[in-house]
């Protein structure tokens, strides 16, 4: 049966998001001579006068950077949500819109202009966690705010505009779109099998061992079974938790851990400055109880078979559904052996 | 109430697919420093030797294109969906996944190396969509084919790798994830209100008249009021039909003067050859009558503000939900005055 999907045109079904996706595996030899990306190289030069974002520098609105040490946290000078906006509603005939409220923050994950993740010190990368806690808990306060997206662009080729490494977050008055799918299916399994959709799955992950990149005593990292990226892959805590809050020390460490270790081998994958968008995904903070949600950290990389050419979805994955070439499994295998 | 939507952040409902998109009106003057794409410059010969789409010239597999004179299909020589797959199913645990077969072909729309959509005469488009019927007629009419999607993808920066004006058409066993979300939602209004979703709202929209790009007798080109790409756009027939096959002669007419006229307006906008994603949405062909279908075509282009910006949709759109900067009705005003 498994060498099935090592063979044919497949699809696999996403248990958080209830979608498809198709997988192509015979398709990996096709060659290409479309659009290729300039390979991202590592930033050299620990601070830039130029940059809006290292410490002491003026912003685009005037204000000035402090000379900050570990992780910075500001208001989006240019933000797509704002704290003053009316929750008006909009109906007429067939149109709905509704006044959505927010606010949006950058994250500067370090002073130096050139550490991203994959070279950061573990202690570091737990002052980011903790940072991440911080401002969960404070905008998760927030009356108007149900939910909080944790996330980072990372690399020209995903929008970024500014090499030093940094993180955003963009909270909200409504719950998103992927969020609710993610909540519908925890909710659906938990009340079907009294027992956890992600705990189950990692289980059955841990046991099957393909898809495992790497492991320590909090967390898994694997590529899901449904993944859409080529190198699409999630770090899942092992213990069920509807959110970061509930990180212990160890685990906060062990979380840090994890994040290093996948990143550094994105890096090594193809020899670059690994590009992807990372996102954490937790239960809405809207004052109910979450109780099927189990939080993760999900990396959504663009490139597809070197640092130079990328993955495109475009028409049909726009119009039908998501595609891709290579197995879930042998990425894995090529994550695993780095 | 109107003006809400022109000053303050807020989410519209996509009656078609029930998702949001996030609207951030007030944004469009944020500076860009980040990456830009080269603009697109229309190809200037008619015929290259090395192209694998000209007619006379040998493809990667060794065979032979004939010397056509107006449309070309042909399977394609690296497909993601093939014939001969056999229709299994996978399921261990919480591992889901179905053997899926199908088609992939491309669909070359003249002869002319150099020549676009917008600048073919409108016999020649019409012949694109005949050819179109008889791809739908032949791929539908297989009992393991349940859906076609038609599609294309012009420019590098979306995915296409030959500047020779083409499209693809995937066929497939299963019925694809978008599509699905549109039959729900098409079914339920019908069976709700006794009347057609679309019918209703091209109604509302041309009796409204400020998302109305340009019509004709039998169609009307608009802005949906959902649209997620900042110049997304959408080319609905008046008449309710579940498939193009339905198309009078008239009519075929009609839809390739509106074809012309929306892509020569997108050539014009930004004074380049307009990249995008285009596709037919049509009801399944699994032999169930699917008298909810309205058949439409949308277009998704990449460009945000000139023809090298782009919108990315990264981070915050892949983990929570679509967002755009300018609305709507400021879309279809700027296309609407070329
Ligand atoms: O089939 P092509 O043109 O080689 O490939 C292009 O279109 C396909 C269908 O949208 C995508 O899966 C590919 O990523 C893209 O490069
Ligand atoms: O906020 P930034 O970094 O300027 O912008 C980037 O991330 C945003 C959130 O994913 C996207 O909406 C933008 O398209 C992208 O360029």
């Amino acid at each position: 049966m498994q060498s099935q999907l090592k063979t044919h045109p497949h699809r696999r079904f996403n248990i958080l998001t209830g979608e498809w996706v198709l997988v192509s595996p015979h398709r990996t030899k096709r060659p290409w001579q479309g659009k290729t990306e300039t390979s991202a190289k590592k930033e050299e030069i620990t601070y830039d006068p130029k940059c809006f974002l290292c410490p002491t520098n003026t912003r685009i609105n005037g204000e000035v950077n402090p000379d900050y040490k570990n992780t910075y946290v500001f208001k989006n000078d240019f933000g797509a949500l704002l704290e003053d906006t009316p929750l008006f509603e909009y109906n007429e005939g067939l149109l709905h819109a509704e006044g959505e409220k927010g606010i949006c923050k950058v994250i500067c994950f370090s002073p130096n202009h050139s550490l991203t993740i994959p070279d950061m010190e573990i202690d570091d990368l737990v002052t980011v966690v903790d940072t991440w806690k911080n401002e969960f808990t404070e905008l998760g306060n927030d009356k108007d705010i149900n939910y909080v997206q944790l996330f980072e662009n990372k690399g020209a080729i995903m929008g970024c505009s500014n090499p030093h490494p940094h993180g955003q977050i963009w909270a909200q008055h409504s719950i998103p779109t992927e969020v609710q799918k993610k909540t519908t299916a925890q909710k659906n399994y938990l009340e079907k099998n009294g027992t956890g959709l992600l705990q189950d799955y990692i289980e059955q992950e841990l046991k099957e061992d393909v898809r495992v990149i790497s492991q320590n005593e909090s967390f898994v990292t694997l590529i899901p079974f449904w993944a859409v990226w080529p190198y699409e892959a999630m770090i899942v805590p092992k213990r069920q938790m509807t959110n970061i809050l509930g990180l212990t020390d160890k685990e906060k460490r062990d979380f840090a851990e994890q994040l290093k270790t996948l990143t550094q081998k994105y890096d090594a994958l193809f020899d670059t400055s690994f590009p992807y968008s990372s996102g954490i995904h937790q239960a809405p903070t809207d004052g109910a109880y979450y109780k099927e949600w189990h939080w993760h950290m999900s990396f959504y990389p663009p490139l597809l078979r070197s640092a130079t050419v990328k993955k495109f979805m475009v028409g049909y994955e726009m119009f039908a559904m998501a595609q891709r070439d290579i197995t879930a499994e042998s990425a894995a295998e090529q994550l695993k052996s780095l």
